[in-house]
């Protein structure tokens, strides 16, 4: 089970939890300005050497590359399903062997995928924009509507609020659980208020806070009314098989809405971009037969098709489902020190300080975190004046707006391990070092 | 210079338009009648062969495709440029190298290149789609618009004209002569209505009628005054280096924008589709600062960026503009004797029956031809019922419609050049029996 603990939510993992009460947090003014010296003195020393360490984005490691390169060979037979010359026009749903492996990675048929470009951001932005421009299920088109709204379980993926930013979509925050969204407000909100028009899910090893939705969650997401009849889940399942410490298991969505004859609303957005190569990798969307339908309509006017080279590439590079897992499973063996760096040396610098509190995730691609509330600002800002550039504090909410100003993205993957080490000191002097300033400030 | 004739214009070139007057069209009804049923003889004959022959659209031929297989190799080195690596995010404007690669091929600067994904249409479709929904240049977005409208220069691209459909945009049909479109009229439309936001140009050997945009056509559309603020040149240079008989050089579109000032007007797309994989290779947009800044805007919330491991092997296969022209030498080796098939059939059999006038371009992918008024669908309608398909009469016009029924596309790429001399004696059959027919219903 992910623990999961921010400040903002009620405590629900009490092992997890117990980091809350503290010793710092009880000091007097002036053992705190005695620690406040001290942290300084280490703060200046940590940028007198000069560190260049970014980590705010959650890209993978060359070492990760190189797995994947050292497997890829020059494709030999572009014939492939139905004497289809891959290297040619045609086949706008993509190759027929590709999807066939993305449905046993995904638990959806494959004629209800459609293959993507090289990134499933783009995917997500052209179900958006279809909406925007031209409506679905026999409903106006979003740009004609006075006011479209979306929930947002937080803290989320920065890009997808990106997007919904672009788009004039007002965004609503919907606190999370170890279990995902807070499903009593979104059932509430979704069921009558006809404006809401969409979810945006990451629902296995959630960015960034490692949440897995629960089975119940994503029943409730399937079967729960919505006012709006082309309200949209969209289901970016990023992280879909990016175990590290152990596998969690994910209820088939596209089964449960078949089940409540909800399946127009679901969007199932899939990649290899932490698979094989970041950016040069293949994407998929999947819905109903209907929402499928579609989405080839609208495409075979957008685009001459996408890339079935590359998706033969990476058939021919995998083979099934299982060579993926064992790629991953190989690409896991890189990640879990990194991730034992982060969990470690919080643990170590930061336990029972009362200044920071953090999940423990099982997989997927980074570690959230959160000050005492206030801090997240100014601690980044300090990380970046010793030389580690962070995801940037209120990324993870919409319109980079963190209400209570503590949540912070942990991204171990690219760095390498010394690297990271370095990163994870200056990060947990940083971290104390905002928080006793703060503490300073509310005895002054 | 390139011959350019068909009915609904006036001809320019009589060195090629001496086929109108004809033996066939003087006939009596007598002689027609015989003459009728010899051809449904041929025709009933042709039937029992059971054809199936496609060449409806654009496609290269395995063959070509095989020249390019040949050349790609298993890339060794991934760090390109400023030490990128190019399998991982980051770069969203595309690899410097293959953007001075680019550069060299179109004579835009490197830094006015962003690179697309596999299909220039894509992006010429996400350039409609960010005025439709954002707008440009400080004015209102097109979906705030009561009328958008378009200049079409016909027969033009079938997927141009969908893209602008779809959008709901109103597309007016230029007329072309050997030079381009008739500037007159461009000039006079673009001046006086602002709802006219834009033009669809393919400058080299358009589709379909192979006709090379003179350097005057070019100037005169780079200088023209336009009402709309935010009037959009589209110059899809599909054909750019696709030279077969003859090279045709044209004017730098850029550069003239430049000159006189109208440099934010210019969207130029280019792409590798007839160079090595049509859907799997490289694609470019490309114009003034403003407007490059403008794309990677919207870009950046749109995608995490395009295939940079594509774009690498596309620099690596070809090294410089040297190595492509070189490339695509090779190609047109393919490609003459197809052409020289189709255009030595047309000869053969229509010559002087005034039952057909065709083009005979320098390069590019099509023949362009036309049937006496009305003819055309029925010409296409007697090829599928013998077996062979070709582009769908009308489809080289806005709404697919062609206003006097006469234009067709021949596309000789991709069948085998025994199978393009049975289609282009299929073809010929056809176009002599709906003339015939047409010909005999006038005289009744």
């Amino acid at each position: 089970m992910v623990g999961y603990n921010i400040n903002n939510i009620k405590i629900t993992n009490p092992i997890l939890g117990g980091i809350i009460m503290s010793l710092i947090k009880d000091m007097s003014k002036d053992e705190l300005l005695a620690l406040k010296k001290e942290l300084e003195k280490k703060f200046d020393a940590f940028k007198a050497e000069n560190h260049q360490l970014n980590m705010s984005r959650g890209k993978p490691s060359p070492q990760q590359l190189d797995i994947t390169e050292k497997k890829v060979n020059k494709l030999k037979n572009f014939v492939n399903y139905d004497e289809i010359d891959v290297r040619n026009y045609g086949g706008l749903s993509g190759l027929r062997s590709c999807r066939e492996l993305l449905s046993d990675l995904t638990g959806v048929p494959a004629d209800n995928i459609v293959m993507g470009g090289t990134s499933s951001l783009n995917l997500i932005y052209d179900a958006v924009a279809r909406e925007f421009i031209f409506g679905s299920n026999g409903c106006k088109a979003w740009h004609k509507l006075d006011k479209v709204k979306f929930l947002c379980p937080v803290p989320g993926y920065d890009r997808h609020f990106a997007i919904l930013e672009e788009f004039g979509i007002e965004m609503i925050n919907i606190e999370m659980d170890e279990n995902g969204p807070d499903m009593d407000t979104v059932e509430k909100l979704a069921a009558e208020d006809e404006s809401i028009k969409g979810i945006m899910c990451v629902p296995l090893y959630a960015n960034p806070n490692g949440v897995c939705y629960s089975d119940e969650t994503s029943e409730r997401l399937a079967k729960m009314k919505t006012a709006a009849k082309d309200f949209r889940l969209f289901w970016d399942n990023a992280y879909g098989i990016h175990h590290i410490y152990k596998e969690t298991k994910l209820a088939n969505i596209f089964e449960l809405c078949k089940k409540y004859g909800t399946q127009d609303r679901l969007l199932y957005f899939f990649s290899f971009s932490k698979v094989t190569y970041p950016g040069s990798s293949i994407s998929m969307v999947a819905g109903s037969d209907n929402t499928v339908k579609e989405i080839i309509r609208r495409m075979s006017i957008q685009t001459i098709g996408h890339d079935k080279v590359n998706q033969l590439r990476h058939v021919e590079l995998f083979k099934n489902a299982e060579g993926v897992y064992s790629h991953m499973r190989e690409l896991a063996e890189v990640l879990r020190p990194k991730f034992d760096i982060v969990l470690d040396t919080l643990e170590k610098e930061l336990k029972d300080t009362g200044l920071l509190t953090w999940n423990k995730p099982n997989g997927g691609y980074f570690i959230s975190a959160d000050t005492i509330e206030g801090c997240a600002k100014e601690t980044i800002r300090l990380t970046k004046e010793a030389g580690v550039i962070m995801t940037d504090a209120g990324a993870t909410y919409p319109y980079k707006n963190d209400p209570k100003d503590t949540n912070i993205r942990i991204a171990p993957t690219y760095p390498s391990e010394e690297e990271l080490q370095s990163a994870m000191n200056i990060f947990c002097v940083c971290v104390k070092l905002a928080g006793v300033n703060k503490l300073l400030g509310g005895k002054e």
